[in-house]
């Protein structure tokens, strides 16, 4: 390849975690797949392992259909919209998505998987695991798939970060034409979850993905549910 | 790298196209650019500079900060929500975004960027130009910075594609557990488009990515506007 379409990021499947059990430890399961990370790499991980990992798995009664909805509910601190079988509404983290994320796919009949209580502190633990094992230094974002008001088709967002910023701020930097930037602050967690979520799919059973080549500006302290979630107070929306 | 983390998608910044001017050519410009792109890459190029191809500029009125305002009620079918400078509109494309799209970064002084007229237009046009000066088939996305109604931070999404599904169904895809998914319709053009902005960046002018490694089924016809744009009436929020 000639000099113009070097550099850039790669998007690395992670393959080969296997079924994640209740209690497992998933920086081990990590490290063991993916050995060859390293120091700046963003390790992406869908938020079905984590809270798998995590346990945090309720069981759904088989004979009531209103069962599922019943989690959803407690899951949900202010239901925005409902039309059917879909809720609208508003986590305990302050995530307007469907469901509250409860979800039942590729969790075992009869189960359903909660988010993680905490997906910033579960993102700040696979990290601390992955520096332990591997003598790393990478970022970690746990990603979900949400939908989105105003367009159709989900993509992956991120719930949890470490190690790296969630939104970085490009407010004040001068343009190409040398201008100052009004506003131009990037949620580049998001776009790495999206990113990592079109070398894992949904049926294909791989959770994990790294990403290589990020602007080593962005690592550093972050988190999702500060630096993400829109406070109501500036919601046009809610 | 071990074989567990080859594979996946290689995210190129395609550098050297410089300042696009009205009337230029860009599939020229960009062949120039990326003489090395092959078939079943993606090539994502920004608003920006499709705009400014197409002349879509309009002049700012320096003695009136209306003048603005004014255009972006000019480009807009509704207007959903105002605060203070911002608008929140729905344009003539069926997109809701900040201030209809109209944007004066990265454009001379006086002038305001419009939205191309119809960006999957525009994305054929690229598609066939690049086909016809490098005899390759790429797919082609033109994005765009929107913000999310939930979600601080802007991300890229795509408001034009061709030769890409914009929307991967994998309804009716059997989990790895398995069962059948119920609904899971990715906006890979969406994801597409986040994961090349993070190559580009906003003050580098950098205006188009190549990837490489999109999973080939996702190759074929496909449009933004009507697979991505979610009609008012499949709509709970505007």
């Amino acid at each position: 390849m000639p000099v113009t379409m070097t550099g850039g990021l790669q998007i690395m499947p992670i393959d080969g975690i296997g079924e994640v059990r209740p209690g497992a430890d998933l920086s081990r399961l990590l490290a063991a797949a993916a050995p060859d990370l390293a120091d700046g790499d963003v390790v992406v991980v869908t938020q079905k392992v984590v809270s798998k990992a995590e346990a945090q798995l309720v069981p759904l009664d088989p004979g009531d259909p209103a069962s599922k909805a019943r989690v959803v509910e407690g899951e949900s601190v202010r239901v925005l919209r409902r039309r059917g079988e879909l809720i609208i509404s508003e986590t305990r983290h302050g995530f307007v998505c469907a469901n509250a994320g409860v979800d039942l796919s590729n969790v075992e009949e009869g189960w359903a998987a909660l988010l993680p209580e905490d997906p910033d502190r579960s993102a700040r633990r696979l990290r601390d695991g992955l520096r332990g094992r591997l003598g790393v230094n990478v970022a970690v974002v746990i990603s979900d798939t949400f939908g989105r008001a105003w367009r159709r088709g989900l993509t992956d967002v991120a719930i949890g970060c470490a190690g790296i910023r969630a939104v970085v701020d490009l407010r004040g930097t001068a343009d190409a034409l040398g201008r100052e930037l009004a506003v131009t602050e990037v949620c580049v967690v998001d776009e790495l979850a999206a990113a990592a979520e079109m070398v894992m799919g949904k049926a294909t059973g791989i959770c994990a993905a790294a990403v290589r080549g990020v602007d080593p500006t962005w690592l550093g302290r972050g988190e999702v549910v500060g630096e993400v979630v829109r406070p109501p107070v500036e919601d046009l929306f809610r």
